[in-house]
């Protein structure tokens, strides 16, 4: 069979700066070129190349409790089972096309399971995490090890493992899904299937067996030594998060330089196999601002998604400028200058500070070695 | 500055397996949706998350007679400079939408440089290479360091690296280039700059300096040791890569297991730093497929492009057949499986083999832990 | 200056398996490589080449109340202070020479501090660790971070950082040293230097600095990220091996392959930074040998140091068998079959199991593609 | 079976600094270390734990006239075959007991064989080079693939690979070789097997298989793609080291850095897989010194053994100076200030330069995270 594809091409002579003079050889050249499919590289070459890059996508925050109001009607009037797979509302980035992404290369998503509801077994070369703003009650069943989730906690998935959600409990339970969907449906990678309809694990421990063979730092289990590029560990829960976070802000405050700036506190989430990022294309950090501190503005190549955990502050991202609250989740594009203000304990919460999760793509440009980081000059 | 784009989300309540029961209330979710710029997983779980790859690209031939025409139109009639940069003539794949996009990652185009002709200096992020299928006379200088091009001569270019062309000749050339423009386009981490108006190096050396330092295997300059993640070696000439499939070929008579598989030599091109791919987002290889030899279908996620270096033969892609011959390029795209047959002497070239140069994005998914093949059963 | 030692090599023509018949030729040979200090290679190659490891090393076993009990009378009459550095008793190896080599590349000590004793600050290129079978009392300074020691503690000391030890408490404590002191001896790389007189750190914390930035599992403070050679926690607390060991045996109870062999928990102590063993040259492990269990005889290049640290038992090295307690150590050399079985129960611990640390040259034999390991046949 | 080895452990109680006051008490102390096989760190820590590398080894040289001339007494009078197995002298550094190694961790021979002969095929763990100073007509013959062997060849044999070396012509030839031997013996990994007593592989091609798959830079055989730890390449060729020599001076007077420093070229010699060293333990390299030029002294930790390949000069290893010519040997021990100065071009040699090829241990020490290296200062 030959070619048989109509072109898509369209190639208009113009008057422009940088474009050749319009003369009917130029017209009668760029008919040539849509027949054959070519577009020459000076027909749009600041888009294709720009001097910086320029995002696709936009800044945008979406509000918590619109967010839980909706994934509450949907769980009246949308069943969860297979072909649907899961009550999983995706965040679509407001300039990406009406496309589920909530930046080029990130889905993010909240997930909601009423009591007694099983979202069934699959699996799919995705990567993906769950994290917990608030709640509990679902175990995510990993290759038949149920991992309970809880407020706080943060859960990888690595991609081609089998996993279904449970929820034994009488209430339901929402969490946010951060998956690598519009990056692996750009570069055509994706496999899925599905898994038995029946679950194999209904147990509800209180702990996972990973976390009993991987939870604890710099002990690894003799008979699973060797490198992984998916984290072993399922659980990371909160208690050791934030404890963490407070470690470090009371250092700083005894004079130790081990914060990422005054007042800011961070940890990456790593696979304790190799202590590189959790899951091969999606980084996971969580980051904590004391009361009325303030970050550096950042630009970075790739893109992030935050959630706040607790406290309220002021999110500066590009030209939008937010109040958030426990929830909010919001989109930081490529590029464009970050900054965050922590409320400075008039907030009434008992932290006095601002935790914000966020995940990003950046593991993609640094094994590409398209990584640049810029602190933005005030 | 709050929220401030319009909804971008359209979602209608249809009655279709998988989804939920059309009701008001649905409406009324997908209204609520659509306004809080959400999509649920289950409107189209099907295409994000297929069960194995389903490209966005078609399988593709361009016929090099064809391109070749027009590349010499258009030195005819248009400039090469400062602004347009490059007179290249990109593939656009028949279902990408009319962008200029060989597939969803690779960007592969014909130059064209006439007489005299410069193309200034300029670096980018972009991952990039020439490779020569006819003629000579140009020079690539690359961070001043003139790289001579002839037929069958591969010169990668890695990302951010200062470089121009020059054709102090009195005939034209073409060849063709190869970049990630798409691939970084989506991840947007393209940086782009312009370099000096006047070239600093307009020696025309047989050989680049390069290739006295990084030319003879094995033999790693002392004070260069150390890694790099991009090929410090910036031409691979035509006389080795012939050599090196000459000799697989004269191997496997004499019964050793050296080629791919009977009849199918093959070279990567590979960074003499790490002996891995050439460019870190772009793998390069050349293939010479034996007189009647015939290769199995082979599926691979990742999208590839070839170009007929020499001889005849037919290509299969998929449901596509094709009769190629030198210099015509064509596209794989992910996941469709792919096979070549030479054809058998009949041809009058005098190798009596089918030469094939292709490139492909699998760096991309082997370092994101993406990468599968899979051998297609008759 | 010409060449002026004298000649070591000592040559005699005589009349053996392999070797050239004994003329006037060969002997007038001899004694011109004699002079001209030359060995040949048919002269001994069967020392030099052997068919597999014969390790210079013999198995022995040190009981722990012998050395605790001249640590003891040491700690009367020998003073701590610069110079000596450190009241650190080396075990050596019955056939290595009265050096002070547990094994060829291994040094292993008993180290014992007086209350209000200090170890004065040094730092040396030797990798290091201290591991706590009884007592505590004791803080190891690092870097100026006090590190608390208690009974099961594994404490690593990565090559040239400062490091002191104090003893702020009203009663002697004792611990083993590693060290690959022999081993940099036989690659001669070692640096050593002393420091500051005084201790700049005398706070006697609960926990460390290095814990309170590292100790949780898969959470890397977001300021040091970045790979280390060396582990940067400088505390693996017995509490978490403990309850690691515990919970692998009890998911292998309830029918989870997470043991090395039933009855046979095991941790390697690993560097949370890369996921590899927590010193260069140093692999340091914890094993449990469930009440009754039997380990199957292993073999295996390079040697290893293995510490009692509660329970009773009986251990194989080749042809020795030695039943140990609490504090035993002992030395396994190269390719010599080991063996350990547990005492079932009737030891009147509370356990019912043994435990025991290790640890050995291992990464030196993996890094440079050298190690193997087989079981024994029965 | 209990301990049975009679204690090798002598300690003196002595008068002397750091040393505790000699008592009664001290002496019986010592007498109970003597029994329980125990030393003290402060009896001897100077020696084990020195500020800085003092190496056991002594520079020392050895000149090529009398090592060929006792080579060829040895054809005469030493058969060679199974047992002896190779007509192999090894260098005896003074000061290292007698044993025959050139440093602590190599050894270093000059191989010889007779017209006709065969050295038979075996394998052993130990990494191994040759390299030829003069001569040719031997192909050493490794896993069945003849490799011929020339004046400034350089043929890595990583272990445990079969090999044989022929001699099919009527002269006799001799080369010297490199082995790790002292280094594996000390950590005791050591296996070595015979192979069948007749030559599988009696060709005698001028290239190798080996060549014809790896000796074009940067083009790998796809069939073979992927990291081996040894390199596949079988023989360096001294037309491509002798002529990246002559590119970096050249490139030098053309006012390009690429030299190591001025008049001084140096190629390390790589595995084409991975760009590292050609063998796990040990480096090699070739160095041009230009009419003239003289090199910085510098210290490393870790051990050289060096052989003049063309040119003479003057070589410095500490207090000791020697005038060489073509085919001297000569060791450079760890931590031993180190320069070289050519003659100028009074040497009457066609080339004007000092050429020297070099082997160390530095792969062992860097990937232990051991190596340092310092320019002394004058």
């Amino acid at each position: 069979m030959p070619n048989t594809h109509p072109t898509p091409v369209r190639l208009e002579a113009r008057d422009a700066p940088g474009q050749p003079p319009v003369t009917p050889e130029l017209v009668e050249l760029y008919q040539g070129f849509e027949e054959e499919m070519l577009i020459p590289l000076w027909y749009d070459i600041g888009n294709l190349m720009p001097f910086h890059p320029i995002s696709k996508a936009a800044p945008h925050m979406w509000s918590w409790k619109n967010l839980i109001k909706l994934a509450e009607k949907a769980g009246e009037i949308v069943a969860v089972g297979r072909g649907g797979e899961r009550r999983a509302i995706a965040l679509a980035n407001p300039t990406l096309g009406g496309r589920p992404y909530a930046t080029p290369t990130l889905w993010a998503a909240i997930q909601y399971l009423c009591p007694e509801e099983v979202a069934p077994y699959h699996r799919h070369t995705q990567n993906a995490f769950r994290f917990v703003v608030e709640g509990e009650g679902v175990w995510t069943v990993v290759n038949s090890d149920p991992v309970p989730m809880r407020r706080g906690d943060f859960l990888p998935q690595g991609g081609w493992a089998w996993h279904a959600h449970q929820n034994p409990s009488q209430h339901s339970m929402a969490w946010i899904d951060g998956l690598d969907i519009p990056f692996q449906y750009e570069v055509e990678a994706t496999f899925f299937e599905f898994g038995p309809e029946e679950l194999d694990a209904k147990e509800t421990p209180d702990v996972s067996r990973a976390e009993m063979l991987w939870g604890r730092a710099g002990l690894t289990p003799l008979n699973f030594v060797g490198p992984t590029p998916k984290s072993p560990l399922l659980a990371y829960r909160w208690e050791f998060t934030d404890a963490a976070l407070r470690d470090q802000l009371q250092l700083e405050k005894a004079g130790h330089q081990v914060t990422v700036e005054p007042g800011h506190a961070a940890v990456r989430y790593t696979n304790p196999n190799n202590g590189l990022d959790v899951l091969p294309t999606i980084r996971t950090e969580f980051h904590r601002i004391a009361a009325g501190a303030e970050t550096a503005p950042l630009k970075e190549t790739g893109s992030s998604v935050f959630q706040v955990f607790d406290g309220t502050g002021t999110i500066t991202v590009g030209d939008s400028l937010w109040n958030v609250e426990r929830g909010d989740m919001f989109v930081v594009p490529s590029w464009v200058p970050f900054s965050v203000k922590s409320d400075a304990g008039q907030d009434g919460s008992d932290s006095g500070h601002l935790d914000l999760f966020r995940f990003s793509d950046s593991p993609i440009l640094e094994k590409l070695d398209l990584a640049r980081v810029e602190v933005e000059k005030n």
